[in-house]
């Protein structure tokens, strides 16, 4: 039977998410079989305060899981760059981590280097070839948009390659 | 009529909290008119899943605030200590800043060195003469325990003084 993989790329004001599909059965031979189902983003607009914004997150992503399902969810792991960002970031992810919670959802975290690596064979790759590595893998005519759907196609597809 | 502050000291393993409350009409002469509803803990026990101890800081949160219907909120404001620990705090702490919007709650935020200023008089005031300012002004007998009961009670002393 198939199996849903949601990748999400967690931040406050765009949250990526990438729907991918699979048959366990033939993942060894995995070209030709891992499609994907949908990618897209949860957008809050800056003006609005943090609060309203992680209820916006919330409420999303839970249409979000609600509709897809997913077996597996794959999460970018979160670093830390600039202190005040990584804190808005935290906070989102914080949210993120419970409504897959609430929703009893496994999941798996994997780090920009592991998704480079898993994507390009190389960890140092640029943004561009693990978005071309993502269009190859699920037969897409064009890179996925906005870019943060396009990570959280990779991250989704670094599970599967991993985990699948 | 009387107003109710929740004091909120946010934390993964321990979440303290504190409910004060004011006659408004009264702040100037403050002291005798500032009384404790009720304090304690939301506790998640270390063992637990990230995502099950987020999901129990969501409903027990909703139950207090269900509970104390407060008119404010006051948190201690997030700083950067140990970055480990401080993703985990923000995220638990996005997760109280969830609920605080589903419930629309307008909320302030304080620095512990406004807090020891607002109690004590002193802004790098110790543990302890913060805490024995709480017991005084709301007359208690004993320092309320734990310690994050009691800071959140600090907490939420500074929005009246400051606010109320």
């Amino acid at each position: 039977m198939a199996k849903r993989i949601l990748g999400l790329d967690p931040g406050l004001a765009i949250l990526g998410f990438g729907v991918i599909e699979y048959d366990p059965a033939t993942t060894r031979d995995r070209s030709p079989h891992v499609t994907v189902q949908d990618f897209g983003i949860i957008q809050t607009p800056a003006g609005t305060e943090t609060g309203q914004r992680l209820c916006t997150i919330f409420e999303d992503l839970h249409s979000v899981v609600e509709r897809y399902q997913p077996d597996l969810v794959s999460i970018e792991k979160l670093f830390f760059y600039r202190m005040g960002n990584t804190i808005l970031v935290a906070q989102a992810r914080g949210v993120v981590m419970l409504v897959l919670a609430q929703h009893r959802l496994p999941f798996v975290e994997f780090t920009p280097a592991q998704i480079k690596q898993s994507l390009t064979g190389y960890g140092n790759a640029d943004k561009s070839a693990v978005q071309e590595a993502v269009a190859r893998e699920l037969k897409l005519d064009a890179i996925p948009k906005p870019d943060d759907a396009a990570d959280a196609l990779a991250v989704a597809l670094t599970a599967w390659f991993r985990e699948g």
